[in-house]
């Protein structure tokens, strides 16, 4: 914005909110001007939420699933199959296949992949625990529910290292072309990958 | 979102930020989880900066525009004149005609437009001080500034009609075909227009 904005106070809650991943100065602006129509309680309101979930939320200690208690409703969910785990990447993805409504078993959240162009190793993620969990004999299946992208496979491959001496089964999501996508507009690794992993037709 | 996010203050910051006009529930939980991963400091500058901003910013008890003092800068900026005031909707128009650095007179605020669909009316906006102000004599012209829509064009009718027995000159935002766009995309109105209010052609 080349024009100064007539009040430090604004400016200084635009640079807050443009800090936010997507949030140009534009938006943020327009957002302010928002919240600055609001009543003295509803601002109040508005910040607490963020303070209180800072305060409160924390990382379950068994899976790394974000959570209001020490354990995750998932995790101490005894109608789940605790000999599944299902790895993925953060919250969202858990959301994600909690919506799909088919699978039943557990999570492992990494954290994050590795992604050595954004600084970020093995030693940063959620991995030693998932370690830990295979060695005792009661989990029997890991599944790898990663991005298909260069970061996933990367971070794939290395657990799989870490991972294939244990006495587990290790699986990956199937790879292949969208369901209602035409066939002609899959990208042609997605559609020479399908191909190779093809399935026995079933009616 | 169909699914339950774990952890009922993450669910109230989302639904917070997701008052905000144009932010959805994906992106607010997206926002959300990025703010999870802040340090306690940074929360906390994040929230003090909204609670200032609503605590210190108050409108211009002259033209209605944002301010951290009584007056604004702009207001009480000797260099400009005073004898042409710009009516405008918001601060945001403000911003955007500053940018143009053509305009050197001073504002008038509304805070909103005439309105019947969203239960705005005259009551609610600051017109009552722009009258006082043609009153006293100081004031030239008034060039009314509001965006080229039904809303605007019935708030300009109303302002006429408060104003055109004073001694000043009323004037509008010239209507015409954009600078830098093609003819042919010009929409019927706006082009009939530019007919009709054709201007000498200077070199």
């Amino acid at each position: 914005m080349s024009v100064k904005i007539p009040s430090k106070y604004i400016e200084n809650a635009v640079e807050q909110l443009s800090s936010l991943p997507g949030i140009g100065k534009r938006t943020a602006l327009r957002l302010v001007l928002q919240l600055l129509n609001r009543t003295d309680q509803e601002i109040n309101q508005f910040t607490a939420s963020f303070l209180e979930m800072k305060q409160h939320v924390r990382k379950c200690e068994s899976c790394g699933n974000i959570s209001d208690t020490l354990i995750c409703s998932i995790c101490s969910d005894e109608k789940r199959d605790h000999t599944i785990i299902c790895v993925v990447e953060d919250i969202r993805d858990v959301l994600a296949i909690e919506t799909t409504e088919s699978f039943k078993g557990i999570y492992h959240v990494l954290g994050g992949i590795i992604s050595p162009m954004d600084g970020i190793g093995p030693s940063d993620l959620n991995i030693q625990s998932l370690v830990d969990k295979t060695i005792s004999g009661d989990v029997t299946e890991v599944i790898f529910a990663l991005s298909p992208t260069m970061e996933g496979d990367t971070t794939n491959f290395y657990l799989y290292k870490k991972l294939n001496d244990k006495p587990i089964i290790i699986t990956s999501l199937s790879r292949g072309v969208a369901v209602g996508t035409e066939l002609q507009y899959a990208d042609e690794i997605t559609l020479s990958r399908s191909l190779l992993q093809r399935q026995p037709f079933k009616v």
